[in-house]
């Protein structure tokens, strides 16, 4: 980020690329006074293939082609008619060895969800900062905490120990907003890690870190809005660069208007175009220059700070063929880089929609070509199945149950985020008022079921947070990550007999989950539930997984002859938490909430 | 079925058939004491291309070519080992002039849901017969209470006034049961009309005196199961012509297994093996002979009544490939008959997935074949949304917008059967506590939405009935279908205020519908709803209809800017049951709890 500015300039984005990129198309946005009066011409014999100019003479987006073109510096040429003259230097880089092909998460791996001015205060002296309006205030639940990438760091040996293999953080790039900034999602420039939370350098380091403990890192990328605060806000390259109204107007929420057959264009409008909130922009992805930006935006992230995927905030919020083209970008840059987006639907049909080369979106003819989505009707499910103590026809796990009758319908069953809850809703553990039976029938589901696991920070250890009361109450600091905090949770002897019991269960789970192969890519077989007995099977050619999960409130006895297509001529399984062994052949006494993890032997 | 049977046989099934079918394979059953030991030839140069013999030697089931068979009679020769000989007359009979591209129900339609022993008795002396074990008994509410085919016709006036062009009766073949046979869904013997209902000539001339008043008679046909005093269950064609198993099984009722990839073998075959209750046994589709036998007896009566269209009860509770086969057998044969099966599942794309040519079932290389599917979500729908006076995200008038917002999931939405109510659930006037503002509302919907709109029997007069306290209180008599009825809701003059105040609201409701082709076949715009109002549009090239819904309690004043897409140039809208006419191009003015049906102009 150490690009020298010519004084006529005020931003240059992207700051600078890579060489040899599959697209070789960079198109480069310079603002400056009048910069628009500029014709512009580059060394190297470069080729500009389009020079875009605005209603606003202080944008100019030259596109350039990078093709056959080595890492480099470079000097662009601005000349007006009044033969004055300025240059600018810019460089493409060189890329890592085979980034184009680099891994991503996957259904092997368990994400780990934190927001990080609420995770941990690595680094004290950037807790407030000149360049931000918003100061550092712990005693306000809706203030700046001080959690930053430096608190991350620090505790990426605690997040490895728990059993996750990645991390989302919710968005570091800076937002500076007066109120409210800690939550990151109206950002005010896309290049620039907020200050509060570090440096640039600091978010690379954090991945280099996480790289060297095999852990990945996703970051959450926000296509649909910026925040008002956004420098661009203040001079609009184009009245089109964001979607507005004669009006300030609200989205009505209704994403369904985008495969409704019936419904009103107004409506559609209303839901894509419209604002999320009044302070952030909504940004409108129909128009070409915006798209591309936000898409070099998204790759340059990924080259510069070595990310191993993205989380899409809003994902269908935004114009359809918009986001797919923006998807696709980068996909057809990085074949195996996943991409989850927060699609939060009513059906699993109308989920399935927006996942890539889904059969129910084909009869539109259309492809998000997002490879991941969020399974939100599992979610529905786990927030209510545990209280249903007596199973009916539609009540108790029978609501997983049904859920996952319905797997046909996506097009990539593995690649699901599954979740019991996130930032943005009620946390489990206060749905379930701290019963730990609850949270181990949850957890154990989640991670023993298709999908991607992702487990919501601090849950682990037991927190809870009532949505009731405001987003702030969800979004909790972490013990252990202030200095001072009475209670560290963080290690081993500052948890108390309770956060123990959470976190020693989870990190058994989940450690025993790294290296299952029939949990991560096997089939699955579950039965009917019976009198609110829930039993499936994981299993591959070379182990099978038994799982029985009795959410009854009376101790069961199992008959396992139902069962005998996946227990075959197993005779014992070993639970995996309690390492007991049981004989399987005949039947299986469970306790009321409980849940076994049996391997079959 | 003036059938003369040779003394050596006691039953030929089909016992005529029809010269110039589309598919020229008859397969004849001949059913006699130790029939399968003679050797079998037919006269006329007729070839037999099939003769099967089973485990039960009282079966031969007899293959014939018709293919350039005139109507004619031929003998069958049956021929032992000991020189005995019989012979059997067996006759192709002449089709009706077009049979094959006889015209079926649609959406131009509204399709009148009756019982017919709950219906009207034409004729007292059938109330009892020594044929069937059942007597007349009106006193008991699960009783036969002696309705019948000529209650029917003596009515035909009546629902055609009401606006109703097409009948669905449940069945009327032979229940020999011994309790509870009037709902019929057990038949003991299906080339039969029960005695108690009358004869097959009158169910003949049921269509012939509908077909004269352009009415249209809809079967209800049952390919699931038979009941337990079927003639062919005291002695078996084979083990394989039901579903068996080593001890009584019902079916689990969960027919999601048929999609649900991970769903148990064992699952699966209890959901389409098992028994729906233990007097019904369930037929086997996946067995030829069982399979050929149903295809055949549906299309003789569909010949031999000159019927309008199927309804086909507990549809994928068969074998899907076998229900798949019968249903595309039978439109093969006529291919504008419209068949309309009970799909009874939890969501759109469940639903979608069984009619004919889905993408959804597309997925799973699976294709039902069937025309129609009733829309189930629709009717859980409006089962709440009318209580709901509070429009939220997800209540009130939302509801039914909720549903149509997934209409594209359907392979054509206009082949929907729409309904608030049938003979399987609560009434409707019972959800609501007779309020005649919301039974309004719930027929406006059903009368100005895309698909054929359902009315189940005496509703159109108030009649309710409650679920919970068993199925005969749904199905009750309808008053004046009995000679000494105190009250006759089939007259004007018999009507109480109270019924003439429903009946006159739907008559004219129906009556106009007729004539709309906007409402049949248009197109819909519909806009999200806002405070629990609800404002469509049903359109085509010449006629707009616009149909505002307000469920809340209070009086409401529309602002109609919104729907300028819709409304266009149009300034004026006359409602259809109040014939006031509004000024739409500013707002108008609704009460709570009603709605308006305004053609514009």
């Amino acid at each position: 980020m150490s690009l020298t500015l010519n004084a006529q300039i005020d931003k240059i984005e992207p700051p600078f690329w890579y060489a040899g990129m599959q697209n070789p198309e960079l198109q480069i946005l310079f603002y400056g006074k009048d910069i628009s009066q500029y014709q512009v011409t580059v060394s190297n014999g470069i080729k500009i293939t389009n020079v875009k100019r605005t209603e606003n003479s202080n944008y100019i987006f030259v596109t350039i082609d990078t093709k056959k073109v080595a890492a480099s510096d470079f000097v662009f040429t601005f000349k007006n008619n009044n033969k004055e003259t300025f240059t600018q230097k810019y460089s493409l880089r060189q890329r890592r060895e085979n980034s184009a092909q680099r891994k991503s998460f996957d259904s092997s791996d368990m994400m780990y969800l934190l927001m990080p001015d609420r995770f941990a205060n690595g680094n004290r002296n950037n807790d407030s900062e000149n360049a931000t309006q918003e100061k550092y205030n712990r005693e306000s639940p809706g203030g700046r905490h001080g959690g930053d990438i430096e608190g991350i760091i620090k505790n990426l040996d605690y997040i490895a120990e728990l059993g996750a293999t990645t991390i989302w953080s919710t968005p570091l790039c800076e937002d500076n907003d007066a109120r409210h900034s800690y939550h990151t999602y109206g950002q005010s420039d896309v290049y620039k890690i907020d200050p509060r939370f570090g440096t640039n350098a600091d978010y690379v380091r954090l991945a280099a870190e996480m790289h060297k403990r095999d852990m990945k890192l996703v970051m959450d990328y926000v296509t649909n809005h910026w925040g008002i605060e956004h420098w661009m806000m203040k001079d609009l390259p184009t009245k089109e660069w964001i979607n507005q109204f004669d009006t300030y107007t609200q989205t009505n929420h209704k994403r369904t208007v985008i495969h409704d057959t019936n419904a009103a264009e107004i409506d559609k409008k209303v839901a894509i175009d419209g604002w999320f909130v009044p302070s952030m922009p909504d940004l409108n992805l129909k128009n070409p220059l915006t798209l591309k930006y936000l898409i070099q935006n998204a790759i340059w992230w990924i080259e510069y700070a070595d990310l191993d995927g993205f989380r899409v905030d809003t994902y269908n919020y935004s114009d359809p063929k918009g986001i797919a083209k923006w998807t696709k970008s980068i996909t057809d840059e990085y074949p195996n880089f996943n991409i989850v987006g927060e699609v939060w639907m009513q059906s699993q049909a109308q989920m399935a929609y927006w996942q890539k080369d889904s059969k129910i979106a084909e009869i539109q003819n259309y492809n998000s070509y997002l490879p991941s989505v969020m399974d939100f009707t599992l979610y529905e499910a786990t927030s209510k199945a545990f209280s249903e103590d007596e199973g009916t026809w539609d009540k108790g796990v029978v609501k997983m149950y049904d859920n996952f009758t319905n797997d046909f319908l996506y097009p990539n069953i593995n690649n699901m985020l599954i979740f019991v809850e996130n930032h943005d809703t009620n946390r489990f553990n206060q749905t379930y008022g701290n019963d730990i039976r609850k949270y181990k029938m949850a957890m154990t589901l989640m991670a023993t079921v298709r999908g991607i696991p992702q487990l919501y920070y601090g849950s682990e250890i037991g927190m809870a947070g009532d949505k009731n009361k405001g987003d702030a109450d969800i979004r909790q600091d972490f013990p252990g990550g202030w200095e001072g905090d009475q209670n560290n949770a963080f290690i081993k002897e500052g948890r108390t007999p309770g956060q123990s019991d959470y976190f020693n269960f989870t990190s058994k789970l989940f450690n025993w989950r790294k290296t299952k192969a029939a949990v991560h890519f096997g089939k699955m077989t579950h039965y009917i539930p019976e009198n609110n007995i829930y039993v499936y099977f994981r299993y591959n050619k070379d182990e099978t997984v038994m799982v029985l999960m009795n959410n009854s409130n009376e101790t069961k006895t199992v008959n396992t002859h139902r069962f005998k297509e996946n227990i075959k001529d197993f005779k014992t399984g070993k639970d995996v938490i309690s390492e007991l062994t049981f004989d399987v052949t005949n039947e299986i006494i469970i306790e009321p909430k409980s849940v076994l993890i049996l391997e079959l032997k």
